[in-house]
């Protein structure tokens, strides 16, 4: 990754692209609409509301973070996507229950002017749902076709300079990388037979690599984390980014295990139970996406952790998830934590953590942050994983050599002192010696 | 603060002097002599326990931090201490009931042979407290001397090379800096004229500086945060830090607060209510010492959040903290907090914190790395405030012109990269640019 | 109390008289019109949704309340009440921010017709308040006149057959019952002379009781709660009843202390604070306000307890109640309880409840239970003091020379059998022996 | 059931047979040793701690229950039981770890000598369980005749004049009745030729019934609650008694649900989650025993909330139970209940209860009552399922066209109106009308 000698201006509109007009991507453009006539506040989304501290702690330069960086405003965008139901935004966001319908009626007229384009949806990925607006075409190559036609299409009818996509669709069932995903050409062989290790997903990140569109993966299938994928944006030299919007439980755990490492508090037993009751909840009911969506939350704090640099504190911690529909939660959800941490000779004591959320009103700001840095990114030169965006994924991607790093405070850290270099600024070390001279 | 050319080796045997031989100060001492025979293990302390990561993630370069830093080892501690109560460690610790008798009988002997040497009380500073094992003298300048006198004897019998001090005593009564704390000149004329502005933790303080001993601050009073400290600690080059080890709730509180501005989300309010029912609790019972230990603890969220430069976020934060005395809970603690805290478009969500967490487990690890960094500061030539250390306090001591920093991830940034820096390895930005080249 | 031969028919409308059209008054109205359209439910209402079980378990004879009971029906009442504010309900209601506008919008017309009468208001009862729909009036004797003719005025108007009336004004300042309070004579002779121990809402316990008018009280003030008002619902053969809803945390107490103690687990601590944002905590701000309250909210546990007579259980109880005014919460109300219990050789056990309530919410179906069990009581001849309505009340009335009972389920056991004894059906004992004949 | 003419004095000793030496079953028996030393006290048992109000709330009369029933006394307790381990009670209960070492020593030696008699252990009807102490014997006939035989053997030994039984072995593998449980003929050939529906449990149950030794059953399997053992119960005239012990979050649960019941507040759900960490938990841990005991649960708040009768408020009611095994949780057991609740026109409000509790520590005065209650019983002359004792059990035995009770309230009122009958004193009603004379 180079340091940019210059970032292309952000000029003219930007597309953003998201395949799954659901309850979080609806959520998100009924928020930047709102925001745009400031009637709401985009609270949550480092790109609109951050600052980032410049120079010395005396020196007080500290600029709004969306004035620091050459980003797109959010007047400049304009929101597309695609799903297999015909509603529209509008009728969508409803139809989801996340906002309440005093904030729906001020951008109504908006919302329903956008409207999806049909699906590409091979219904093995997804298996609970069913509907009527789909592509239809003899192979997935067609179908990669057809995407990049509808990119085009967008872009020229409203006026878009460029685009950048990030995935708002449901999670798809997992299954592992196989030959199909281990270079470009057994990719595009794949394609062409219809390969059945090709999902959905990777069809539509497909069309946007080739599309030279930047593309970000909020769920946790491995939509763009795959070799064939690597090779082609970096090919492509378009940026890529996942998997798996940060929020809820998970994000209080990657706040909190930090800190308690950093104290070098052992850790004997963490007790995770989440409570929720919307689609995806009803989606996840299905006892293997519940069971693979508890898997990947187990990671976590083994890579913060890192028992086997310390095998006193954290060797024996018995960590437990556990995710369960329960519909009178509604779209909000809730986690209830047990941390049993231990001190000083071994002495025990337990942290109880309830957390009474909202997850798309968490994810939102991500997908819009995803939106415009990505966007910054492609105009920096910077192409393939983006791992400085780690601070926005459960599960980030890292280039194959490289741990994930999951610690909220590291990932941070990262993500401003890349901004700080991508403008030319002195890195932060919060070492301070000169204050003491 | 000037990078150290050579640090001198721990040579010899560190005194660890310790001012109140209460709950905190045999906790810790128990504890090292148990270490030290491998009979348990010093959990919570960073210089014990702790790695640090140097050079790149791929170079797997992670020494513990007691390899990499010359500090002093259990094995060369040597405990005294003073107390205006004539109990050894080994009764005071049976008395505070934090470690279990199983504990305390293995290292009977060893404890029962640390005895306090008298204590300079004027009982004007700590209402509630009354004991027979007191200096006397005319002034508190002769009290000066004789604490100054305590040290030299205590250095000879022991035969130690040097020592460091750590305020374990109980919290004073408030009262801000007067006209005698301003200067050298002004403090030693008041000690002789035994100004009512003095406090016993400042007789103690004054005594280490000119007997170059270091000096850190367990406690929220004054003690070495003053002009005329900051000065004489300049001119006789020892380091001093303060105030208020950060255990329990404020611990917890340094830990989201972070993560939550990290990712932008507003907070409404913070209420936080804590429940005790140990000696400290009681001593806290009087309504004036309460008040003055929440207030102290009020002021971390302000630092955190920078109200000032997020007005929409934490510009109406309703913060309220409270402390109750209840005995049931005996010397643990327990602390209760909800956060209302508010998220895209103002939405709002509760996080509840209910941590059962046991105070004097939590501080005695604080209290072991303070001396042996303290000692390693003073042999770095590092003299004054240690802003560095801001990580094991409540209420960071800076520079005079600098706000604290109270994030806990900045501060243990702050902590290791000025352990790297102090060594001569690279410091840590987490960029990590090099891996995508 | 005897036995009724007859109960008079509820003929006629029913005026429902609420002196202080705040939160809770405008909660009951609201949600009566809302239940007899059927637009909404009066949950929480026993009298609307409970039903009794008559006869044997086998029998299967379990009619609804209001349809084993002669009581009046919802379309009977007619609600009147006073205010120093002259707000409608419509008005009141919306200021209280209770009930959601998409409910108020629903009968907006009948409640706007709901106007107060003039209050009788001498402020030095509850310091906070100012408002100008005030009775002027040279002696309090001439109040209690004034408020006679609204009552008759109101029931002509109307077409009222009879009325009742239900305290849900402000909380007064407390002040002991003195000479003034001990007899009728006494009584009307402080009226007349402005006796400064003759608070606002004794006033109009008076002149309700002189018009045969029953009355219960909703707050914690003395009210209908000393020996005049005792004679005098005697004499005129009124029912009386109070004191205080029995809501939110004290709810919670007087359902979990009576199970812990049915079991026999012991109890050494009882910590509870509660964090509220509305009107109602913002009066109870002032520190006598909230100690007052404070104060009487821990008798229940004391009562139920009985540690006089389970000393090795409950004679060390440490139990502490702490209200804490927190904007953020707005009209909800949260409590969080931690309960130190201990079993079997004395183990310790602890239980945390944390209640995330709506006070009016759980206010409103008192009110309307209390108005039409307070009717009934008075067409089955029954008067003074309700001690079988205990059920609704943090600190009941009962005769001078008895206890009161805070058991909800011995409330709810004395509530259901007087229910059945003066419609002449068995008692319930639950004895059940011949089962097993 | 008939009203005991004459209560058969408790004269000599009573031996209390525990199939089952484990956790519950050691704490029960050390527990009665030091209250008798007055080492400790045996709190949570309701025959040694509780009082009984007799006659009128003005009669002042509440005498201890054990010194109002004849029940035998804990010096005349003599504790005899079965294992399929060897080891004696105190072996059995240090590595249960429910008590601390310092109680244990105590009683060491007393405790010694309770050595288990070989158990009956077909091994089918306990998967994890594999131990040397066990009967041979060609028929499950047989197993009865030998435990027939260590009964009289005991009795005659320990020079007891009767016994008791309590089962309080490892829960057994969920079957249902099938024919060979249909009647004492259908049993008793099945006993002779094996029969695989007869359980380990049900081979004690039999014998104990033969002997006319009481049987009481702590687990949720069917030991004594089918109908041949109901016949035999009559036939033999012995009284019989379980299930399950109630314990923990589902004591909460009939301490909190029968509360919100009276009170008419709707419930739309009800999340449980239990983690724990002992024995019991690892054989919990097969998905089989997890799901039965689960469902078991589940049926409590079915039948407190009759959702038949209160459609509106428990019709949509949903309600989930889960079980987790947490090592670190060890033999502690903790619960996490979060409880959507509505009230007034369907307002939600919420309540959660976090129970920190010790499962043998409440389950230890469960055995200790009944093993009395049960003697008594069987002296007054009652027979067959002891409904009254439902207070006990987590799924309370009864007649067989009756609903069980589950509400803690109404089942102690059934308890003790059944004690104040069975010594002819009058029932207790909660009218109280004379006092309103
Ligand atoms: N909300 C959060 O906090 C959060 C956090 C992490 C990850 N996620 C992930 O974000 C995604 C969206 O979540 P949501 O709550 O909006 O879910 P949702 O069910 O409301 O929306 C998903 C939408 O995707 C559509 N869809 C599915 N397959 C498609 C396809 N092949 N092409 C086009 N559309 C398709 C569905 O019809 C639906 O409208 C999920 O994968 C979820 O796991 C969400
Ligand atoms: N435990 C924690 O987590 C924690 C956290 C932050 C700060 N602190 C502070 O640490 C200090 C010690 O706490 P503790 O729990 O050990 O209290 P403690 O009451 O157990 O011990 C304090 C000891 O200081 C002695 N003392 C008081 N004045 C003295 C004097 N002038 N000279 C010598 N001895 C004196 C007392 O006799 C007592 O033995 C307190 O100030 C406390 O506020 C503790
Ligand atoms: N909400 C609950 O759960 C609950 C529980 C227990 C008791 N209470 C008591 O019920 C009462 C009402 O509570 P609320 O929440 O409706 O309070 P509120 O402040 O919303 O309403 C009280 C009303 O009484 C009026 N008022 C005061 N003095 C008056 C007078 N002399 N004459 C006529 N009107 C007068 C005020 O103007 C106000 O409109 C309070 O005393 C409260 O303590 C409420
Ligand atoms: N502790 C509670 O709160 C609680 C509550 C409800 C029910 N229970 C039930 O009580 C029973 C005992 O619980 P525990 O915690 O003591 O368990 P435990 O595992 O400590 O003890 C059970 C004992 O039974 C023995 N056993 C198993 N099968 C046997 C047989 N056929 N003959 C003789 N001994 C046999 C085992 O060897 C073991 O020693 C369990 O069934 C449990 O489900 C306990
Ligand atoms: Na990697
Ligand atoms: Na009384």
């Amino acid at each position: 990754m180079k340091q940019p000698k210059e970032i292309t201006k952000a000029e003219g509109k930007l597309g953003v692209l998201l395949p799954g007009l659901g309850a979080v991507a609806t959520t998100t453009i009924a928020g930047v609409m709102l925001a745009r006539k400031n009637l709401a506040l985009p609270i949550g989304s480092l790109t609109q509301l951050g600052t980032i501290r410049l120079g010395k702690r005396t020196d007080n330069r500290s600029p709004l973070i969306r004035e620091f960086l050459p980003l797109a405003s959010l007047d400049q965008l304009e929101f597309g996507g695609w799903d297999l139901f015909p509603d529209t935004a509008y009728e969508s966001a409803k139809h989801a229950e996340v906002l309440e319908q005093r904030h729906l009626d001020l951008v109504k007229d908006e919302l329903a002017q956008v409207t999806p384009m049909k699906a590409v949806f091979y219904p093995e990925y997804v298996k609970r749902l069913h509907g009527p607006h789909v592509k239809t075409g003899a192979t997935k190559a067609d179908m990669v076709e057809q995407v990049r036609e509808d990119i085009r299409t967008f872009l020229k009818t409203k006026g878009c300079s460029r685009a950048v996509a990030v995935w708002c669709g449901s999670t798809e069932v997992y299954f592992p990388p196989g030959d199909v995903h281990q270079s470009i050409e057994a990719f595009e062989a794949g394609l062409a037979r219809n390969d059945p290790g090709i999902s959905n997903s990777q069809i539509y990140a497909w069309a946007c690599l080739k599309e030279r569109v930047p593309y970000a993966n909020g769920a946790p299938n491995l939509t763009v984390d795959f070799p064939a994928a690597w090779d082609l944006a970096k090919k492509m030299e378009v940026p890529i980014a996942g998997k798996d919007f940060k929020t809820g439980q998970t994000l209080m755990k990657t706040i909190i295990a930090p800190g308690l490492k950093a104290r070098m508090l052992g850790l004997a037993g963490w007790f995770s139970t989440n409570i929720l009751g919307n689609r995806d909840g009803e989606v996840l009911d299905d006892p293997d996406s519940f069971k693979s969506k508890e898997v990947s939350k187990l990671g976590v704090l083994e890579y913060i952790l890192q028992p086997h640099m310390y095998k006193d504190l954290y060797g024996k911690l018995y960590h437990k998830v556990r995710i369960e529909f329960y519909p009178p939660r509604g779209d909000a959800k809730e986690g209830w934590d047990n941390i049993d941490l231990f001190g000083w000779l071994g002495y025990p004591m337990q942290i109880k953590v309830n957390f009474l959320c909202r997850d798309s009103i968490l994810a939102a700001p991500i997908v819009l942050d995803l939106a415009l840095l990505m966007d910054l990114a492609s105009r920096a030169g910077f192409s393939g994983t983006q791992e400085w965006l780690s601070f926005y994924f459960k599960s980030p991607m890292t280039a194959p050599n490289l741990y994930p790093e999951h610690d909220l405070f590291i990932q941070s850290m990262k993500l401003k002192n890349t901004m700080r270099w991508m403008m030319g600024e002195d890195l932060i070390t919060h070492l301070g010696n000169e204050y003491y001279d």
